[in-house]
């Protein structure tokens, strides 16, 4: 019997353990939260990331680790990959923990990027806002995520209020600037890399974010043939060099025919939601196979997906269970504002039936602006 | 949060579990065994099924209750009946319960079946034989499954051996002596009915036995036309006349194009496990849906699909995780002699490729047997 350890207690380790129980495998999950939800599927260990004490004991109960968070200390990861194995590797994970590194690994790779800076004081900013452009985003290097961290400079008077809001983790978090891409549309590629090399990714998503929080998506998405093989050659690049193991996405923008990477997931991914319902294997099963050295699932599409994330608290269930096509995912939390807490799944062999049952979910959950998008692609 | 209560922690208890948390649900899981396969994924709690103080304090952990066992004592099910909202209503367990009043009511209802009597002695079993002919089966009536409690008589000498074996059970459980059918096919009807009467079934699951466990399903099922609406109709009425309430089974014997009924079994089934991978909706999933008062789900099949049962241990799960319509299901048990463990879903468009797939795990796994009958079902 082997017992998997993850770091993080959230919805994706929850998924997780739903998803790797049929393996036969056991969970212990960690989390400095008590009532973290994934706690309601697995045993949770409740500890601080950087407690050693907690993270050896963690170490004895369980046979291999992975992440549900990827924002775990780098140090941490280290110390626990020198006792049991971690996928993906510890410097995996640090290198996208850090937007700077990250890009720049990009760029070594020759993937197509928007313009990017270290920053380290406010002249330097200026100066680089200057050479890029406005609108361009201030952001934390590391700890950001779902839109956090971030601050949108549009004139020359932002500047000032970007570096007070932001200025002060200079030392704790490093900075960086992003020059803004008018993009068309956002895809994302979920992949998954064997122990062996192996490298599989499912369809590309398309993606909608509200507020930086992702909203809606939609699989296939649209692109290109050119665009689904450089975007699926770029997550193949990215993983090789970092001889990643496990599932990640890669964020890019489109803009007309060109893709520019934006970052990289080092886990399962919101994007890769709807391969629970609508994927031969999901990326939950794909990951824990990774991780375990099993064989890889298909990766093939059953019809078109889509995903529609709820944030702050859960709506009614009703209306998407009574379409053919619709599929539950409560993840067991409290409501609180801006908080993912569950998501729905709609899956038909059919886009028109897909179109017509998202139209309806979106009439009934008043929830229009949300699936408008997403409609607008299927019906266009 | 709604709390689920499930009477009996195995297998059938741990899928529900994991079919159940993605809508929200939370569990507890009653079992005699304190080693339950269910107890992996849910709180469980120990104790006998006819112990009032444990079944108390379960009552008062839970909303509603439901079964992975329908051999828990009537009265037991009353009993929480009177506390709490039961699905399937203790009636319908009773009936199901009870070889010769399931039958009784397949009679009342029009439904075919093979000549059956209650036998209360050894002279009123050779009566019997008599008239039915050999072979015929002594069952127990009640707490026989998967091939126990049956003797199976061919010839006038098996009539004494089968008395010494089973005649002491006359006053326990009661005795059943049914004729034998030379049946082509058995097929199975896995079916759900909500709180508010709508019924739904799957497609007919075509089922292969060795020694009375199921061994392997194929659906669709081979079926003419009129024979999957009679077993459908067939079905309906075995569950409307209980009033029942979720996911059940009705096993029938196909003779050319007749239809015999065997037996129902009230719960989940382990001839509708391929739903998992192969169904818009599983049956684990909609057996709760239905419990609960929620919109049943689709139970539109993706493609083709089978079921391999793993009995007694499980082999090497590599050979089905290779393949691309390969899904596991471990259950998380010890190894025991006749002991169900786990089982494979084999799922493609195809049944072509399935057939290929299927052969491919036969060879590489050392189960030709299993899945010849399976194989020569898909090819002919």
């Amino acid at each position: 019997m082997i017992t998997v350890g993850i770091l993080g207690g959230g919805q994706l380790a929850r998924m997780m353990v739903l998803a790797g129980a049929p393996l036969g495998l056991r969970f212990v999950v960690f989390d400095p939260a008590a009532d973290a939800c994934a706690g309601q599927v697995a045993p949770l260990q409740v500890g601080a990331f950087d407690d050693t004490a907690a993270l050896a004991e963690f170490a004895a109960r369980v046979d291999v680790v992975t992440f549900d968070f990827e924002n775990v200390p780098a140090a941490s990861a280290r110390w626990l990959a020198e006792r049991k194995p971690v996928y993906p590797n510890p410097v995996a994970l640090a290198v996208a923990q850090d937007r700077l590194s990250e890009k720049t690994l990009f760029q070594e790779l020759g993937i197509a990027l928007p313009p990017f800076a270290d920053i380290r004081s406010r002249d330097e900013l200026a100066a680089k806002v200057a050479e890029f452009g406005m609108p361009c985003i201030l952001k934390t290097r590391r700890l950001g995520y779902d839109g956090k961290g971030q601050f949108r400079i549009r004139s020359e008077a932002d500047i000032d209020a970007a570096w007070q809001t932001l200025g002060a983790q200079v030392e704790k978090t490093g900075l960086i600037l992003e020059g803004f891409v008018a993009f068309d549309r956002e895809i994302s590629v979920v992949a998954v890399r064997a122990r062996d090399g192996e490298f599989r990714a499912w369809p590309l998503t398309g993606n909608w974010h509200v507020d930086g929080v992702l909203s809606a998506s939609l699989a296939p998405a649209v692109a290109s043939s050119s665009q689904h093989d450089t975007a699926i050659d770029y997550a193949r690049r990215v993983a090789e060099r970092l001889d990643y193991v496990g599932v990640f996405a890669l964020e890019l923008f489109c803009r007309g025919d060109a893709l520019l990477a934006n970052e990289m997931a080092p886990r399962v991914h919101n994007s890769g939601h709807w391969t629970s319902d609508g994927a031969e294997t999901s990326q939950f099963e794909n990951h824990l196979r990774a991780v375990l050295g099993l064989p890889l699932g298909d990766t093939r599409m059953l019809g078109h997906a889509c995903m529609l994330n709820w944030i702050g608290q859960m709506p009614e269930a009703g209306p998407v269970l009574n379409e053919s096509s619709g599929h539950w995912h409560d993840y067991g939390k409290q409501s609180r504002e801006g908080r993912k807490v569950g998501h729905a799944n709609l899956r038909d062999d059919s886009a028109v039936a897909l179109a017509d049952a998202l139209e309806r979910v979106g009439e009934v959950l008043g929830v229009q602006a949300q699936v408008a998008p997403v409609l607008e692609t299927l019906r266009r």
